[in-house]
């Protein structure tokens, strides 16, 4: 059972107006350690954001720059496309120029909960500085952690569960891809290469230290998830899981909140199993996708291969959607790219949100079949999940605000018996 | 039991080819009525293509004028859009200008089967003609099923459901979206001013005796299928398609081969059930759904929120998906919403694909991940489902080809680890 402060229990009664959700439900999932919200004192003017069972399915952005891309004005234009386009949270996945200044001037622009992946700053000071991740120094890790969260960062990615015993998996039942992860590939090659245990497994009482300190969140990687179809779900997979699920318990224990977070590439129909036995192993704890991609034919249109699989994981439970945008497999995301990625990890939410039975969920829906009912273009507009990119369909197609293009004058909705007969407006 | 014409074997045996199937397979399923084949005697070199239980799930694109668009050489141009970004079929749901000519010059330019929904023609003439559809002459609207189909049409969507008995429902149960078919509103305000049955209905014997004659396939067009989420699944629908399964079974007795049409805006949720639901009512006819979308707070984006519905109604047992494109609720789509449309269909078939079992269907996944795995640009590009798409985003933001932008210098597939030690090549 996790304590609740009083800054924590103030946050849940905002978040329980937000939601619809009376407090006491809040409370009590979040000393499940069901429902997470992030606080790092260092950003007391963050928005808000809850994750967790019985909550809207939430939304995260990555961005950030690559050693061939390091412009941060590009970054901040994702970071303001990300926000516009209603992601939830921001991921700084930075790995070229100055990291701490590109994750500091984003942090000050940013208006929601902010996540990093440590180790990204860690490999690539070793291997600009030693050549290698073989030569990284697991102090530096811990401490890079402990500079990140001071910054205000909200949640960071820790992957602490590829372990060496999780590693002979993969030894034993190789698969296409390998590993896919970025932590968790340089993690392994630095173990492999050491022959040590990882030092996010095996100091992790040394990171709920830290973590506890700063009130920051830990999500806890997957490194070892599948980076396509035929590697999904295998042993390594699942063992991996497993000490995420004991590292899930470790973590309340010492009052730490966890995100645990899963694949990445499955097939349509193992996904709902896939949730569901994420959930049970790592006892109900929130959990976070990336995606998941139900093909990996359609380099191009991630964005839509991962709303069908983020729609049908949120609806058997997962509970946050990292986004994938129409670039993955092709380079960096640009703004366009961001902004397509958080609106189709969007409908997916949404989509998944009326599966899962979220209060209000459907109102806006109602409304929007209310509003076309009545052929009240402004209040489609309104309530469109994207207005821009609708008026644009819209005008580029109109010639007649009361009919649009499809139909004419043969609009069902012109017609006398849908008007007296058949519908209740 | 329906039976095998010598040049209806000779043409499962070919698509027994194209699916991995054996012929006596595809003989029994077709002999019961749960796989139709295209084989309009007029277009003898039009594309074999299957429709049903074990094949590949397949996609149609609607094309066609409206009454305030009518260029014919947009039409082509969609047309060959359509093709070019691997549809399955065509619709022509043309209502605007000279009907047959544009259905001709079509049907000319069409290398795969093409459908139509007759009443569409008929109601065109009827409004311009008297100035309502109420003065509809039934014998019409047969002439027109024939005329079109000695053109060489090959399926078309009749809305023979449609009944008095089934409207009653929609009386005492109103709905927010009343009729959304065009072909069911038409036919409703037809019946309900004139206090007569659907002509469809009432002579479908008649129509079955056309389509014998003609060879073509009869698709029970769902005239009440939910045009909202709030709507989904009332007793309007259900009732509808218990007609539709009588319907279906006398299609069967008659050796008329037959597709059943389902909806349009359906809750994720509600997907699996109701493809099972569609497929008991109707004795495993082969299954034709319309999206479905997941919300309706999308438009600008309901190749996507249809992506998901379509995705999942494949992997429940839907046979064929109607595309839907990011036009849809806004206006007539042009060409470049054509094929967005297509490819996001043929997206959410393909995952259907790899989650019903469709033999090979998941071999080009496996490819995919090996030319990733391998970093081989060229063979990802070839194998993508759009490869112009691909290429585009990729020199978008390529700057070496032998590491894309997304991660540079630290490209997971780069590391001595996962070559060495934990994948398969």
């Amino acid at each position: 059972m996790l304590t609740i402060s009083a800054q924590q229990e103030m946050a849940l009664a905002r978040l329980g107006e937000a939601e619809h959700r009376p407090l006491d439900y809040l409370k009590e999932k979040f000393s499940q350690g069901r429902i997470v919200i992030s606080l790092n004192p260092k950003r007391p003017s963050t928005r808000i954001t809850g994750i967790g069972e019985g909550l809207a399915t939430k939304v995260n952005a990555n961005i950030g720059t690559s050693g061939v891309r390091t412009d941060l004005s590009q970054e901040v234009k994702k970071l303001q496309a990300a926000c516009d386009a209603g992601a939830d949270t921001i991921m700084d996945l930075s790995t070229g120029g100055n990291l701490t200044a590109i994750r500091r001037h984003l942090l000050a622009e940013c208006p929601i909960p902010f996540g990093t992946v440590p180790i990204y700053q860690v490999l690539v000071e070793t291997i600009n500085g030693q050549g290698s991740i073989k030569h990284m120094d697991p102090e530096r890790l811990f401490d890079v952690i402990e500079e990140q969260a001071a910054d205000g960062v909200d949640f960071m990615t820790l992957h602490c569960g590829v372990t060496r015993q999780v590693l002979e998996h993969l030894q034993k039942h190789q698969r296409v891809m390998g590993i896919v992860s970025r932590g968790g590939t340089f993690l392994a090659e630095w173990m492999l290469h050491n022959k040590q245990e990882n030092p996010l497994y095996e100091q992790f009482d040394r990171l709920l230290k830290i973590a506890g300190k700063h009130k920051i969140v830990i999500s806890l990687g997957d490194g070892l998830r599948p980076g396509a179809l035929i590697d999904a779900g295998d042993q390594a997979q699942v063992a991996e899981l497993e000490v995420l699920g004991e590292l899930t318990k470790r973590s309340w224990e010492a009052d730490v909140q966890v995100i645990v977070e899963g694949p990445g590439h499955v097939p349509l129909h193992q996904i709902q199993s896939s949730v569901q036995q994420q959930k049970a192993i790592c006892h109900n704890a929130p959990f976070y996708v990336l995606g998941p991609l139900v093909t990996d034919i359609a380099p191009g249109y991630d964005h839509i291969t991962s709303a069908i699989g983020g729609a049908v994981a949120g609806a058997a439970g997962a509970d946050f959607l990292c986004y994938v945008t129409p670039s993955e497999h092709l380079g960096l995301p640009g703004v366009d790219e961001v902004r397509q990625g958080v609106t189709a990890s969007r409908i997916a939410a949404h989509a998944a949100d009326i599966a899962k039975g979220v209060p209000g969920a459907m109102d806006r829906d109602v409304a929007m079949s209310r509003a076309r009912r009545s052929l009240n273009w402004d209040k489609q507009l309104e309530l469109a999940i994207e207005p821009q990119r609708a008026r644009t369909l819209l005008e580029k197609t109109h010639s007649n605000i009361q009919t649009c293009s499809m139909c004419g004058e043969f609009c069902v909705l012109k017609q006398e018996h849908s008007l007296a007969v058949c519908a209740n407006r």
